[in-house]
């Protein structure tokens, strides 16, 4: 893998991807699917995530305060959403969907070494965690890779439905 | 314009499409492109946002906790870019790129006639506003049409560039 720049990590989010969230608690790991996070400032970037206290990744989070984003393509669909389909309570999920957690640099949740790219995050707020089970976290470190060829990203829109990234166009804007 | 079940709001925003977003103040009616969204409960629907404090539309919406988020599909991709690069300190947006503001049922800010889907929404809480310029939205009151028959949404990437909507796969998957 290699080092990618933090004022990239909003181009990797922004478009709205469903994503991969490891945890680390009590020695053991654990990975969830998560479609329901946002930027919040590009550099250092923030970034807004809810993850519900009915799944088992809450807890850990809300404990270690650590977490890595890792961003999975296509061709990981049915695992993501075979990963979003059980919980960590009952059962090892790296193992059970031949994943490979790899060791992170500043967290202790692992990296997820078939993702295209892995954030390694700290949450940096908790005021609506009660409330509304949203985290406020900061990437602390980046990575690309292993490389994938124009990696396509897939859009949860309920129920198993996904949409596949389509065709790309270029607008002139200003917006970063 | 027809009633859009509150329930099947996630499904418009989960996919993380680039959406507009309008405020009105002192009679004057305004709207931006926005990216940094996400989903925070499924019924009633609550939206988290970032409405930097550099944007025209923050002070409305921190003054009237009032807006409308507007689906619009890929045909209005360049005004959407356009939309993003000028300030409604400057130019009446709905004016120069020919939107059709319609009234809204429940809140003061316009509906997009052009757009698919429009959501008016209250804002809800306000703690991590100062700090984040973060927004946590109910919506109120939804609807769909007029009709487009499958409306690509497009996905900010950066610098004007976006994915749009590609291939809709189906797994199965028992999450909303």
């Amino acid at each position: 893998m290699k080092d990618l720049p933090l004022a990239k990590v909003c181009q990797l989010l922004e478009p709205g991807p469903v994503v991969l969230l490891t945890t680390t608690r009590k020695g053991r790991a654990n990975v969830m699917a998560m479609s329901w996070h946002m930027m919040v400032e590009f550099e250092p970037p923030l970034i807004a995530c809810i993850v519900s206290n009915a799944d088992y990744s809450f807890a850990a989070l809300k404990a270690t305060k650590e977490c890595v984003i890792a961003l999975p393509a296509l061709e990981l669909a049915s695992k993501v959403v075979g990963i979003g389909n059980c919980s960590g309570r009952d059962v090892d999920k790296f193992e059970r969907f031949g994943l490979t957690p790899a060791p992170a640099e500043r967290v202790a949740p692992p990296l997820v070494a078939e993702c295209f790219a892995n954030l390694e995050c700290r949450v940096v707020d908790t005021h609506l965690v009660n409330k509304f089970n949203l985290f406020v976290l900061e990437v602390l470190k980046a990575w690309s890779g292993p490389a994938q060829k124009n990696p396509k990203t897939i859009h949860h829109r309920g129920y198993g439905s996904f949409a596949v990234d389509g065709e790309l166009i270029k607008l002139k804007s200003r917006m970063p």
